[in-house]
């Protein structure tokens, strides 16, 4: 048996034993090694999104050693071979090929994902010893000596920020860009417009802290939603931007009012990158002329490919060296401690929490 | 002395008599066949977008043949040889290929663009008898035995919707479309969607008169805004856009609660071309999370680039003879009758009005 | 047992007796009603490009009818439903879904794909009376009522014509475009280019039948390629596309010295899609000076994604009854008369020959 | 009267008197600052490329400072006001905004573009104490404080790349990149590279001393044609950028042997970027089948876009601090010696090379 961070029902979690399973054929099964924990898991905490048969295991960012290979497993989604011991990162999401959203649309999520198992089942989730990976699973070997921490450090918020933002057209060197939101989408956001060469790149939020890790992970500026209006800070972005405005927007804010604001911000001919507001359900008021007189582009996303993981895997290994990646990480938690790490999350005052299966 | 329809005052138009200049150095003087009535005229007589110091000569499409030719203008602004004698077609902006927009954002509208002269002034306004082209303005020739009628059968609503799809991602044999608003704009929209080869183009509107013209341009079905719910809207597009959707939804009616249907019509990965909106001030509540849900991309754009205006005027010609476009003109007015044809036009009765110099 | 059309050796067909296999779970078995012969069956046949070890069933492109369905096999690759009963249609690929080229690149072929089976193998190839699909195979089911034979009509060189099109920059409405070589590639080209809007579509090809074949599928110019020289090729197509020369050329002739001419046809800015050349070992001279010069883009592709084996099913579904698409099939051959069905191929004289294993 | 460098006769410069011209309106007079020697002026001195009528002045790439201002003239392309006195960056070649290509395709190069002028004529060559820029030409205001050394050091070379690289599908963060030359395209080529973000940066040349440079604009792997057979070049390529080959490669050889060495070293669904053979002439046997087997794009491309020389321009301002961009300058004449600085390019010895009208 293995211990695991179980929700029991809305607002409880528990560390439980659940069994352990063999990996199925084409799939394997993981020791975890860190399981990051998400804005998504407090949304499933207190049932706001999606609902999900309970008791389920929490978790869905993690990298975990391999422990046992099924039949017929023998190499990653990009085609690396893996053995037992091997470090591997993996996506949360199972694509069927077979259905109209993976096969002719070439877009994401799969209709028929399988997203959470009951506790009792084989589940991928990662607030637990051990992971089972399902075959068709999106798993990715971890560069040779990669830093776990700084792969971790941004967990989901880096593959979304790297998906949203290519789909919404890649940031090329010298543009600038506007984001909306210090969090973990936000800070992933900052540093691929900071490793795509942007030429500016204006962070806003309410806490200094992370507006402070916006720096450090290329932010050239920052703006504090407190403390000036609206019109301030359209004024300061188009003081940066100069002429027409940024050339992108990117919604990381998770908040309504974002959106507007968003598209006011934007410049002409300019493209808006939504990639934070999936959780945020309701109405606000929107002007779409807007985006006539702008001749503006806003393009929404979640769910990133497969893609997006392997290059966010790699983008953080690289960077760990050259930026404070791992240092994002500000709480550690035990599976036994799983209820502080969410509580950690909810308060605001951690960056990034992880749950460490190896802490006691 | 020449003819022209001038505003004089909010909801006051006059012909007047207007002197005739002489063409600048690489400009033109034109004599006009058909100046077309669009929305935006009435937008101008009663004041409701962009103010312009009155008196204004109205009308901002149209073909003309050429009276005389300025020094160094021999040629069209595709390069093809023209003379005193021939027909051309003519886009209302002038670019001045040196602003932000222009140069290095190679889009429009021209910061810089000069729109509209005041009455006594020379004037490439439409509904007169002589237009006068200044230096860098746009225009075409017309093809050899083309119909002058099918040319200004949907005015500038044709580049309008040529130019706004393509930038949205031009539509694809096989696609499926919905276009809202059946007025020049989705008429427009429904022409380009069927030569396009999509396979299913959805008209909506609630004047029948206008879906039954959008059928003999190649809607594939039609949805009363009257006789239907929203809600069996959306069943009737997904009935037959099938799977998840359809792939873009056209925005051409111009009016605000368009916008959030658009966004819950829109299929999945799909694609909203926003085009009919910019006179439409004012705030609808939105669900922006829907963009994210769906992957979805919403473009607004404006002021068709001059090779917009070179498109249309050849898809028209090209079509005439196999669509009834020319049919589309439903009423023709001399100068003299100018207020009568804006009249028509805010009556809803016609489809299209044009001003025909030759008419006593 | 089965019959089959094996190769045995270079140059030897013969029709063996053939195990029938059950269905794996997440596979189906196929009664093969058609099954297409393709340029490509030849040169398997004269052991000219990939070498497979022998024997081998021929046959890549096939309509059948579902005789079994494997465990967990109820839906197509697109999502739709299938029972015992229903045709379907099939892309000769199996995609890893786990290799760098599927997942990373989202590109193909697979580098892990099986391609052909031995002869007593389960074997998905289609001159047989049964298709024996994997778990992973693309098919899609064919729409009700659909015409078998338009959809056989181009086989296989129709999701090559829509694929490699798209990813060369789908064709707009209005655009110029010179088709090389009137093959089923080139015939398919047309087609795409047709259903397109292409404004001007000109085939070129030394054999006159065929090239009545490209009008009636939407050429609007065909041109000799013995009755003309080069030069007298460009002269004419430059007449015809006007300006700057045609948008896109596409390469369908499978011929090296189409190369070099296609970059020679080709216009300013335009894009030249080079399909047909994957048989076409060897070296050409070329001045790679002409594509800097023009400002030129060259795109080869092969191996079709799935997605494209969709389209290019319901495109021929939906033009069968506009266009001659059926008539295409000119010679029909049962199993035991394959060896002449190649023999066809080989002599140039049919359009299209297909496998009918009901024709005794 | 001012002094120019004059080509005389194929070989043949003169250091010559020629007259000074007032602004026409719309344009401008400046005094040179410094003015590049490109490639190309070899070219032209050697008569090798397009032909022009002699005598004419060399140097096309500048930075001069405002002299006179033509009436009308008051800001650069962008928008950007500008007064007597300030520093400015031109590019070679005035749009006419009213052909073809410059309308309806937007490309370049505009077909009505007038290059070069006699020497006793109006002409903004730079090799010369001033140039005079007429209406149309595009110039953009250099940002205050920047290093003029940084601007110039790659010359035109820096929009060729900037602009090639973007129309070829600019590099993306992650991506592995081969450039072919480390001539003043090559290592412009490897500046953007670096500046987008690119992984690996392999440049490939003869010259150690180039390959020295490379680096330290951002090459992560140099490897030597001298050196290296291809199939070790190949091995080399494959090493570093591992799975199915680089991303882009990126010719700026100018080398007609460089174009199959560039499709052989190319990955699978790669790109290939050619900017540097405008002036190769001939004919060098390829390989199509690789571009099919490959899934490859070829995009040539000269003539960079106005833009491009604005996004040029900024970049080696901003970049001038950061990398060793002003000691790429190896050499400095006075417009006397300007037959010297021909021979420096010439010798190879030089990395860039500088006309400074203020060296006596």
């Amino acid at each position: 048996m293995a211990r695991a961070a179980v929700l029991i029902a809305e607002g409880v979690v528990e560390a439980r034993e659940v069994p352990i399973f063999e990996p199925e054929a084409g799939g394997l099964l993981l020791r975890v090694v860190l399981g990051g924990v998400c804005g998504t898991d407090l949304h499933m905490i207190h049932r706001l999104a999606n609902e999900f048969p309970l008791p389920i295991i929490l978790g869905h960012e993690g990298v975990g050693q391999i422990e046992k290979l099924g039949d017929r497993m023998d190499r990653d989604s990009a085609g690396e071979p893996v053995k037992v011991g091997d470090l591997v990162y993996w996506s949360p999401m199972v694509a069927c090929n077979q259905c109209y959203t993976c096969t002719i649309l070439e877009s994401s999520p799969c209709t028929e994902a399988a997203h959470f198992a009951e506790a009792d089942q084989p589940s991928w989730c990662s607030h637990a010893d051990y992971a089972w990976l399902p075959r068709g699973m999106s798993f990715f070997k971890v560069p040779e000596g990669a830093s776990i921490d700084a792969i971790m450090a941004l967990g989901c918020a880096l593959p979304t920020a790297v998906g949203s933002i290519d789909v919404a057209g890649a940031i090329k060197f010298g543009e600038t860009v506007v984001v909306q939101g210090a969090g973990p989408v936000g800070l992933a956001a900052t540093l691929v417009a900071h490793v795509s060469g942007a030429r500016e790149i204006i962070v806003i939020d309410n806490n200094d802290m992370r507006l402070e890790r916006a720096k450090q992970l290329g932010a050239t500026a920052t703006l504090s939603l407190d403390a000036l209006s609206p019109d301030e800070r359209k004024a300061a972005v188009m003081d940066v931007c100069g002429r027409t405005g940024p050339n992108m927007v990117v919604e990381a804010a998770g908040s309504l009012p974002a959106f507007p604001e968003g598209i006011f911000l934007g410049g002409h001919n300019g493209r808006y990158c939504v990639a934070g507001l999936w959780g945020a359900a309701g109405e606000i008021p929107t002007t779409p002329r807007e985006l006539v007189l702008k001749n503006f582009t806003v393009r929404g996303s979640m769910a990133p490919r497969p893609k997006y993981y392997y290059h966010a895997l790699h983008l953080a290994a690289r960077m760990a060296d050259k930026l404070p990646l791992a240092e994002l990480i500000t709480h550690r938690f035990g599976i036994g401690q799983a209820a502080d790490a969410y509580r950690a999350v909810q308060s605001g005052e951690a960056v990034k929490v992880v749950i460490d299966p190896s802490i006691p």
